[in-house]
């Protein structure tokens, strides 16, 4: 499907379950699925030895490269997080330990559903979905130049256009209250399935079973509904770029479920 | 809000963060954000020295009471997973070494988003939500009937009624490739936010940006569209049972996502 580049397969990132027609590995497949995934899960291990559950963390990202800002999908790109960054986090942050690598691991995943797959067993039930799970190492970024490019670009990830109708630049308590890491990938990989129930040749025969059980794929998206104004709003009408943003999201994500249907990846 | 009783508070699963408005720890919070969430994601400690990342793995699950089948979600419930047990899952199961603990540790997160919330300032947008972190010891479960129990429930989740609208009861085949966890759950929390921006004092009083600034929040909610057939779909309209399910969810989600709106937690 697409001409970037890949990230390696490693024994850690290889899709072994369905890895033929659902495993990716290339640039523009991950880092799309990352940068339309409004809630990434983040996981660390946890430092205390007597604690043996990773912590799990939802936080707000985004796939970018600072250097080369207008660096399309399928170029090399960082993940931006932004988010509180638990003091457990900062801990591991600050200890050694990680052996050559500089910052400290973290686990990112980022999961779509594009629908309910329907089929004549329960069996062969599935979802059509698009989930990411990329290996990295964390930084914070200290630098403000490149901290303020992430915040723009993380807040425009929410709504497109956003940053420059609110008030900016943030104040010097803002910029050091935000935390931004920067996570240097290392491996990652995608899983995507689409299309439409697979049933065992056996319940394809059975024609009694056939004739009552309803098969094929709901599409599922995630909607956006019409904005609701604060009461100390004071702006009448909602705004065109917020509008066309919300309009422009509904259509892609219910496009994505109707092309997953076809079987589109 | 809720009678139920609630999870232990512990170090690793306090809210820090906003944990006086947010934090949540009792059953029926919890417990009702799982089992309305389609995807959960579920992290576990790799076992290889040298592959410092913990692994993520989007599964389906839902939280219920084989003992006693009609608990209600104040109840204390066990949480059930189903889906492919990778091969380093399976390691982790077989392997000691977790103290007196019978399984292997999992962290579960269920999350959903109720509304993208717009401030005056980049630094006070949020979304509202609803995410549950938990904590557990998983085993394999090995009896027949509890399994089926497991697989109907996990079927009923996704499309309420559909596992008796299928070929059931699954073959031997099935039910052996078939593979159900049980987490004993420790301890868990949840955070929740609701409600409009909240601005600080200096940018409230700038009234030329509040002229300019629409402020208020977009609910989100997961849609599910038209259902559509497959090729091989012999069932001429779409059943009352799925038709009804899908109506409540799309009713259900756009009610969640309005009434955080008004702050209903």
């Amino acid at each position: 499907m697409s001409d970037s580049e890949s990230y390696p397969k490693l024994p850690r990132n290889t899709v072994n379950r369905y890895g033929k027609p659902r495993g990716k590995y290339d640039y523009t497949t991950i880092h799309s699925i990352v940068n339309s995934t409004p809630i990434l899960h983040i996981s660390f291990p946890t430092p205390s030895a007597s604690d043996p559950f990773p912590a799990i963390l939802p936080m707000l990202g985004f796939m970018g490269s600072f250097a080369t800002p207008s660096s399309p999908l399928s170029a090399p790109l960082d993940l931006y997080l932004h988010g509180y960054i638990s003091s457990r986090l900062m801990r591991l942050g600050s200890s050694p330990g990680h052996g050559e690598e500089e910052g400290f691991p973290l686990t990112i995943a980022a999961t779509h559903m594009d629908g309910l797959v329907l089929a004549l067993t329960p069996n062969h039930h599935s979802y059509n979905y698009r989930s990411a799970v990329l290996h990295g190492y964390a930084t914070a970024v200290e630098g403000v130049e490149e901290k303020l490019w992430a915040m723009e670009r993380i807040t425009d990830n929410v709504v497109a256009n956003r940053w420059e109708n609110t008030r900016i630049p943030p104040t010097k308590t803002e910029m050091t209250s935000t935390q931004i890491l920067k996570v240097r990938i290392v491996d990652a990989s995608a899983k995507v399935r689409a299309g439409g129930p697979s049933d065992d040749r056996a319940d394809m025969k059975n024609e009694e079973l056939r004739a009552k059980t309803w098969v094929g794929v709901v599409p599922t998206w995630t909607a956006f509904g019409q904005p609701v104004a604060s009461a100390e709003n004071r702006v009448k009408e909602v705004p065109g770029y917020l509008k066309e943003y919300l309009e422009g999201k509904n259509k892609e994500g219910r496009s994505n479920a109707e092309n997953a249907v076809l079987g589109v990846k």
